[in-house]
């Protein structure tokens, strides 16, 4: 994983940048694609050129080995 | 104005409920298009049924009549 960051033993977390709100929203809506074809649901905070998302499994509110996966994938749409 | 909150002076938020991840995405991009259109760019944090949205002009780091028409959009969406 590149640069994702685990918080408080809970979640993890990952902030990435875009030239414009446009862009952002795009890959805002690739995330959505993976999370209904995974059925992992992340929290997804944005704006202008900015993504911050958090993944975590509510079932135990903590992290499991498929958030770490769910993670990889979410980096593999920005490569 | 419905149910929206004025928060530490500084911005509008309020908090819309979906029955699905796929409902919550759907109005996150119709909340995308009214942005772009207004060239207004609000904070959007969502996750699996739950959309929160902060409205300020970033400008002044606070809220502007702006803020108050926009939000009124963003209701205009949802009814």
């Amino acid at each position: 994983l590149n640069n994702w960051q685990v918080v408080d033993q809970h979640h993890l977390l990952k902030l990435f940048t875009f030239p414009d709100f446009k862009s952002a929203l795009a890959f805002v809506n690739q995330i959505g694609v993976l999370a209904e074809e995974e059925n992992h649901h992340p929290n997804i905070n944005f704006t202008w050129g900015k993504v911050e998302v958090s993944i975590w499994t509510h079932k135990i509110e903590g992290l499991h080995e498929n958030d770490f996966i769910f993670a990889s994938k979410i980096d593999a749409i920005t490569t």
